[in-house]
């Protein structure tokens, strides 16, 4: 039996990125999951060799700017995406004891987790001191050295992980509320039939309709748009960026040509990677 | 004279909002500043009429999620965009005294601000340990009860209100970072002919040519469009919306005619506001 393959994830142990990590791999004995504390250098990792793959949040993160994911990928690095998996953001209170809400006195998280929290903190726990960490891991692995009075905001793995009790399930405010990571390679994905591609368009001007004729491109070859942002980009690679996803593969003909078509239109089309949908039955 | 006009913004005092906020109000004397905790409650208070006009941040923040307030003002708000305001973020290296980097033990900020000071914090502080705090402003204080071995990351207004010393200006990463607020009121603003305007498109399916066809009603009447996001809606109110921002004001006959044939073909349009454009000679 070769090396196990190395996948770096954005950690520490216990975040919602191990959770999906998880939730992806089916036989996670065939595998070394290695933690890294930044997305940046998740990414890096991959691009320096240490790591074989990457996993990363990249659309309603709670654990670390989703901005950051699609900057590196699109200014910092050649890495691109071979994966994705979606899981959905279920918070859990976390104490050392199962102790009544009445008894806690302060709440730790990251601010993003205490934000999408804020129902249940304001019906049951409205005096309580809000503490922020930098990491709903992070939050967890704290309450470990601290007293019975302090709950943490967090996931199930990382109760497991550090061995304390859930006080209560599920007190996001936003039930259908998920989170999308992408894994990070180093080659564009073979066609499944059931594919995604996500490409960055840098333009230089920005004038009327110039995304009108981006759009256009797609929409005349009959190819479904899934997610498309624009952003700021920096100064010397343009003036706009579109991040895209749409259905389909790279290899697909009537992708290939529309990409081809804007590469005469804009200033530069960079391709973040083809690479397989993911489909909730897909899950173990 | 009257009573003073009361703005609600996103605090503790010392945050990026009251800098914006002090930036874009010609004569401060003139109103009263009320802080409030969250963005959910600075939109909430002008809501209930607490407040007469609200300040927070809706783009590339770092003192909170930018999501939680287009979430708020797209589906559990009526208020109103009535102006925006620009600034760059600008982090600085606060201190109890103005001591050498090498004596900086720990390194205190929002996630987001850590994020931002990565190069800086990598090169001069690698071996500082990072402690997250729930805004920048209260990492600085915190800072104020500390020891002397502890620096927070966090603007110079807030090193003034509590009286600290500027370790290090301008330590973020990306000098071109800048965060965009919007003031939040109860009405549409009259046209000043530099005007923008914000809509949401809400869609029941996704189609190859959806967004096209949204594009095309503003492209066709050369409309142009400084801002796009696609975001998955609540479950009950459609599938997806976009978040679009126009160069224009509602009142403008195209624009105005572009938006009632969007009614026609989509679930439903939703005006944000039309309001002034920020422009960067405006300022003091």
């Amino acid at each position: 039996m070769g090396a196990k393959k190395k996948i770096a994830y954005l950690g520490p142990p216990g975040t919602f990125t191990e959770e999906a990590l998880d939730k992806f791999i089916k036989d996670i004995s065939q595998i070394k999951k290695i933690s890294y504390p930044t997305v940046v250098e998740v990414i890096k990792s991959v691009d320096r060799g240490e790591a074989d793959e990457g996993l990363v949040p990249i659309e309603n993160s709670i654990e670390g700017s989703v901005n950051i994911t699609q900057d590196i990928l699109t200014f910092e690095s050649e890495a691109k995406i071979i994966g994705e998996v979606t899981i959905p953001v279920k918070h859990s209170l976390i104490g050392r004891k199962k102790i009544g809400l009445e008894n806690i006195k302060k709440v730790i998280s990251h601010p993003h987790a205490t934000a999408q929290c804020r129902k249940f903190l304001s019906t049951n726990l409205r005096e309580a001191e809000i503490i922020a960490a930098n990491s709903t891991a992070e939050a967890v692995k704290i309450l470990k050295k601290e007293n019975n009075d302090i709950a943490a905001i967090g996931t199930k793995i990382a109760a497991k992980i550090y061995k304390l009790e859930i006080i209560e399930s599920d007190i996001e405010d936003n039930k259908d509320n998920k989170t999308r990571f992408v894994f990070i390679g180093n080659r564009i994905q073979p066609k499944t039939g059931e594919d995604k591609t996500s490409i960055v368009c840098f333009l230089k001007e920005d004038r009327p309709g110039s995304l009108y004729n981006i759009l256009k491109e797609f929409a005349q070859r009959n190819i479904n748009l899934t997610r498309l942002e624009s952003r700021p980009a920096k100064k010397d690679l343009g003036d706009y960026v579109f991040m895209i996803d749409l259905d389909g593969h790279l290899h697909d003909k009537n992708i290939f040509e529309a990409i081809e078509v804007l590469r005469k239109s804009v200033y530069m089309v960079k391709i973040l990677g083809s690479y397989p949908k993911w489909i909730e039955s897909n899950k173990k």
